[in-house]
C-alpha cells in the first residue's frame, strides 16, 4: 500500500479503510495535508509538524487564518523561493508558534529579521544552502536546487539566494522529495539515482514552472536507478482562484499516463488528510 | 533544405535562388534577421515580429535607431537577462510598438514599470520562469534556464531572476531554441533530448558565456536523442565593436567541424534575411 | 607520483622527501598552501602567484593579517560568491597587492568600486561569467557554475550574480578543478567528462553546500570519462573555530573509501605546502 485515497491504477476502495483521520494521536506513518499552491502540512511517526510555504493570506484554499497555527503546535517550516505565495506567512506562523525556518540562506536572513520584529527570535531560522542539511529529531531535511528566481517579493524584489527544493527523511525512513518550483533540470535525475525518495512532489503550475507535461517527464526522470518511488504527487496548483494559465492534477495524471510510468497519482484535495507510506 | 545562405558542406549556390527577401509578404517559412550581440528579428509563418533582446543604443551593428519598430509592428519580445546588452532598449520598443513582452518574472516586473513610464501598459509584460510557457496566436515560446547572472544593469545590478533562454515553436512546427547566454551546462542535452530543436543558437561570446569550442561541445550535447537538429547559429558575437575577448562565428565553425557534427553551421551577416526550416 | 604529503593508500614516506618547501625559487611543479574554509594559495610553474578566496578576518586558521600579501606578491585572486568568508579580504589585497581579480560580473562589479575607494584601480577586476575564461600569462582560468546563493554580504545582501567554481590550466598542463560552494549537481558530472582535471577541490561544509558524503558522489561525477583524475582535495572546512554543523577531511576520506573510488585524498593542514603533479 501506498497512499490512501487516491485515484489509481492499482488502489482500490477497500485500502482507503486504511485513512487515518488528521489529528489522530500516535500516527505509525507520515500524514499529508494539503491547502492550495504549496501549502502542505505533514505530521510525522513521532509526531513532528512540518509546513511547506504555509500561503494563507490571498489564498482561496485555506479554510483557516494565520491563528490557526498555534503556539507549540508547528515544529518546523520549510520555505522554497521568496515569491509572495512561497513565503507565504511562514514569517507570521514562525513569530507565533515558535516554529524552526530551514531556508536559503539569504532569504533565511530576511526572514530572521522579520520574525524578531513579530516577537520571535532570529535563531528560530536556520539558514542552508544548495545540499544543506538541517536535523530535526530523528528526521532530516536537506535542500536541493530549484531552477526558478528568488526574489523576495515582500522586500521589493530583493536577492533571496538560490531556489530549493526539500528531500525529507522521515523517522521510519520515508523520502519524500518536495520539487519546490523547479523548471525541468537534469539534475532531477540525479536526484533520483541519489536519493531515491519513494514519494515525490512536482510542480504543475507552468508559466513559472514546469507545465504538467514537464512534470510527467520529470517524474520519469526521478525514476532513474529509483525503485522506491511510487507516489507522485502533484504540488503548485489551486482549486478556488485557479489563474487560467495554470495545470491541473488531471491534466499531470494524463501525461504521467502517456509516458507509461508504473507510478501512483496522488491528486489532493483541500484539507484531507492522507497517509504516505513506503 | 535547411537554410539559406549559408556556407555549408551541403547546401550549394542554387538553393540560395529560394532566398525569401526582408519584408515579403505572406512567408511559409520562418525568417530571421540579426543585428549584432544577441539581436535577432523572427518573423513567423503566420506574419507575428518577434525580437529577442534588441540591443541598439551602443550596439554599432545596429543600422538604425529605436524608431525603426513602429507601432503595430512588433507582436513579442523576448528578453534573455538584465544586462545592458541582453535588455538592450527592449523597454523603449515595448513602449513604442505595444509589443508584448516574455521576460524572467524579476525582471519582467522592473520592465512593466519602465514600460509604463514610458506611456505604454505594465500588462504588456507577460512576467515567467524557468519551464513556463507564452503562447502567441499559434506560436508557443517555452523559457529554458541559462547558467548566467541577471543583474539588471538600468536599475543598478538589482536581481532579475534566473536567466533564460528560448524554445520557440512557431505555427509550422519548427522549434527553435535560443539557448541565451549560457555557461555550458548537461542541461543542454536535456534540451535536445526532450525538445528536440530543428534550429539551436548558441552563445560563443566567451568571457561571459561559452566559448567556441565549449559552444561546440554544447551543440553535440543539443543532438542527443535529437534527430531533427541540422542548423546551428552561433549568437552573442559583434562584427562592429568587437572586443579582443569576443569569439568569432569562424571559430565556432571550426570547433563543431573538429568534433564532426553532422549539422550546418548558419553564420548571420548583419541584417541580411534568412528563411530557417525543418 | 601525485601528491606529496598526503594520507593515501599509494603513496609512502620516501616520496614526501620530494616536498618542496614554501617559497622555494623555480618550482617545477604547482604548489598548494591552505589557510582554512576556502583559502587557499597557488604557485604555478611560472612562478605566478593566485589566492581563492582569500579569508582573513575572523579566520581563526590564518596565522598572519592581510598585510602577509605584499605589493607585486600576488598576481591573481579568485572569487567564487558573496558571502563574507567567500569574498573574505579579497578587496583588500588586490587593493595593496595589484593583483586581478577574476569574479561573477555582478559581484566583480561591486569589487571594483571597493577596490577602487581604497586606493587600487577598478581595471583590475575582469569581471566573467559561467564558463568564461581569464588569461594569467600561460595560466587558463575557466569560470564554471557552482549551485549557491551568492548575495554580497558586505554590500546589505546585494545581488552577486551566478555562484562560481574554477578550473585552473597551469602552464605545466596540470588541471585543477576548484568546485567552490556548490550542491550536488548533474555538471559535475560534465566537467569530469569534458574538462578531465588532474585534481579536484570538493566542499565538504554541509549546511550550506555538499556534506562529506554527497562530496564524495561528487567525486565519483568528477572521474566520470576522466582518466586524469588521481587526487581529490576537500575544501571548505575548519581547524580552529569549526562550527558543529561542518563537515571533516575524515569524513570525506571515509565516504571516498565507502565508494571505493581510486582516488588520492590530499588532506590539507594549515601552512603546509603542496606539491601537485598529474
Amino acid at each position: 500500500m501506498h497512499i490512501i485515497q487516491i485515484a489509481s491504477r492499482f488502489l482500490i476502495l477497500p485500502l482507503m479503510l486504511a485513512a487515518i483521520a488528521a489529528g489522530s494521536a500516535a500516527a505509525a506513518e507520515v500524514e499529508m495535508q494539503f491547502y492550495g499552491n504549496q501549502h502542505f502540512l505533514f505530521k510525522s511517526p513521532g509526531g513532528k509538524v512540518i509546513l511547506i510555504n504555509p500561503w494563507i493570506t490571498g489564498n482561496k484554499d485555506v479554510p483557516f487564518g494565520i491563528e490557526h497555527y498555534k503556539k507549540g503546535e508547528v515544529d518546523l517550516i520549510l520555505v522554497t523561493a521568496g515569491h509572495g505565495d512561497d513565503v507565504g506567512q511562514a514569517v507570521d506562523i514562525a513569530a507565533n508558534t515558535g516554529a524552526a525556518v530551514f531556508a536559503p540562506a539569504e532569504l533565511g536572513g530576511w526572514m530572521a529579521g522579520q520574525i524578531a520584529e513579530l516577537g520571535g527570535s532570529k535563531s528560530q531560522v536556520y539558514g542552508g544552502a544548495i545540499s544543506g542539511r538541517y536535523h530535526l529529531g530523528d528526521i532530516t531535511v536537506q535542500m536541493l536546487q530549484a531552477l526558478h528566481g528568488t526574489g523576495i517579493s515582500a522586500a521589493g524584489g530583493r536577492y533571496g539566494g538560490f531556489a530549493a527544493g526539500f528531500l525529507i527523511t522521515f523517522e521510519n525512513g520515508l523520502k519524500v522529495l518536495m520539487a519546490g518550483s523547479t523548471g525541468l533540470t537534469l539534475d532531477l535525475q540525479l536526484f533520483g539515482m541519489r536519493y531515491q525518495p519513494h514519494v515525490v512532489m512536482v510542480p504543475i503550475a507552468g508559466r513559472y514552472m514546469m507545465h504538467p507535461d514537464d512534470a510527467a517527464f520529470a517524474t520519469k526522470l526521478l525514476m532513474t536507478d529509483n525503485p522506491n518511488l511510487k507516489t507522485a504527487i502533484p504540488q503548485h496548483f489551486r482549486i478556488a482562484g485557479k489563474p487560467d494559465w495554470m495545470g491541473t492534477p488531471d491534466e499531470y495524471e494524463a501525461e504521467v499516463r502517456k509516458l507509461g510510468l508504473d507510478v501512483n497519482v496522488l491528486k489532493p484535495e483541500i484539507g484531507k488528510t492522507y497517509t504516505l507510506t513506503k
